[in-house]
């Protein structure tokens, strides 16, 4: 639904949707991500604190892949009345006591990184819980990282192993800001995005986006232990809960040949306790390609989750 | 509760939270209002486009009570996936028909005020509608109009009648973008607010935020003709629609005397088809006053629309 929705709106008057994670206007980056019950969380499953976290955490993920620096926060809420508790082990407290559950989960990153809340709007209804943020930021001395800058040759690397959202990272994420800023103010970064709907289809974007063509290497793609313990459950490789899951906040990010071998040999990231992995290339060649590990070259459909 | 709320977030570390409608940020203003179903519209009932421009209606009105000049929209939505179409005359096409419907709600005042859709979220779930717009705008080489500029002595002025908004006004109200920036260039403007919430909620708002206190002239508050219609629906009196029903969107705001008396002299606004009206002071006594037509002067207590 939001691709299509996404062409209806470009294609109107009065409208400028860039293709990246957030909008950039004279210097400030902007961007906007709503959670809702049942699709990004389940309320009566999930500790509230940590669906704030998570709320402020996508958003800092989007300015992450754009090398900028978040500040701003506003918070909108649209909060259920009759406030069911986790467990059912202590009365909720009601609709206040959510509210202020939310912003306590939000406290250390908004410590970690030096944010503010600046407003918002807060509301009671009869349905369940929507958390909308906008988040706003500045972009750095040494430019914004868009997802258009990728070229044919570019080399392709993530941030940490993926796979793994579904059982506990989707909550409890780092965002990569400080890594983007990082190799933003060291590197030359082509294109970037953050993998929020899965490598598979969020790598598709930047390749549209680029006007190029990708290539994924199927046995340098980091899968993180949790995809091996998933895939037991789920009956599925590890390797597809890894392409498809999404909401890794892992930065998918192209460099030149050169620049890549760079990183990969030092590591810079490492300060970070962040480990670089290469996982493929964009083409000249239109569309997505996987190498197997028996040399095969497979086209292949993005698949991950479609709003 | 949003009052509470605000006062539990003003209190905890990483919060700049000022009492204004909209935050200034390096000479942006930014302002976050979100609509649910059932509180702020009944879907059933209500054109989507409708809703659509009051979503956008309402943060145009949080720009003009700060003097700016509105510019990039960015919208977040919580679609239902079954939608119940108005009157139910025909087939709904879904969320995404639902979607184009409600931006299509917002073209006039796109084109209207020049603004430009620039980024947002789109959501599908098992609930109702949620409609969350941010809208950022610039300052006004005047300066920027806060609640907390208001003296003792100040007049209160209000761009037009109020009472009406229960039966159409709270859709098809203006957001009085020009008048302000109008006043802004050519007047001296103390202190103002948009009436989202009720003239006496909002007025105690205001005073509270200029540390004074405020008198009301009950004989010159203007009132909408559809209040007096409501009232004969409702058993209550026109003025309390007036004092409490909010959604006026008017602007409140306090000029010294000299500068009220050659407003409402003047009437400058009347090339925007506006009229300004005198409903009170600002006065050195804390709290709220109500001067009778017969000159009894009583405390009153502020009441309006709560979120």
């Amino acid at each position: 639904m939001e691709s299509k929705l996404i062409n209806y709106l470009r294609s109107q008057p009065g409208t400028e949707l860039i293709g990246d994670d957030a909008a950039v206007i004279d210097g400030k980056i902007i961007t906007v991500d709503m959670l809702t019950e049942g699709v990004d969380f389940i309320l009566a499953d999930a500790d509230p604190t940590l669906i704030g976290r998570k709320a402020l955490a996508v958003n800092l993920s989007d300015i992450a892949a754009m090398g900028g620096i978040p500040r701003w926060i506003f918070m909108a809420v649209a909060l259920p009345k009759e406030v069911i508790p986790a467990n059912n082990t202590e009365s909720s407290g009601g609709a206040l006591h959510l509210a202020q559950q939310l912003f306590t989960g939000m406290q250390p990153l908004i410590d970690k990184h030096h944010l503010v809340l600046a407003g918002g709007d807060t509301n009671t209804w009869d349905g369940g819980l929507v958390l909308s943020i906008t988040l706003i930021g500045n972009a750095s001395e040494h430019g914004v990282i868009r997802r258009n800058g990728g070229k044919p040759g570019d080399r392709l690397l993530v941030t940490g192993k993926l796979g793994g959202s579904i059982l506990r990272h989707q909550f409890l994420f780092e965002p990569r800001i400080k890594e983007s800023l990082y190799l933003n103010e060291h590197y030359s970064i082509h294109s970037a995005i953050d993998i929020s709907d899965g490598l598979s289809l969020d790598l598709s974007r930047l390749a549209t986006e680029s006007r190029v063509g990708a290539t994924l290497y199927e046995a340098s793609i980091p899968i993180a232990e949790d995809a091996f313990k998933l895939a037991e459950q789920s009956g599925r490789l590890p390797i597809e809960h890894a392409l498809s899951d999404g909401e890794d906040f892992e930065l998918l990010f192209s460099v030149s040949a050169d620049t890549s071998a760079r990183l990969l040999a030092s590591q810079p990231l490492q300060t970070f306790g962040v480990t670089l992995y290469a996982v493929g290339e964009l083409t000249e060649e239109p569309g997505l390609r996987m190498l197997s590990p028996d040399g095969n070259l497979c086209p292949m459909t993005p698949k991950g989750f479609e709003h």
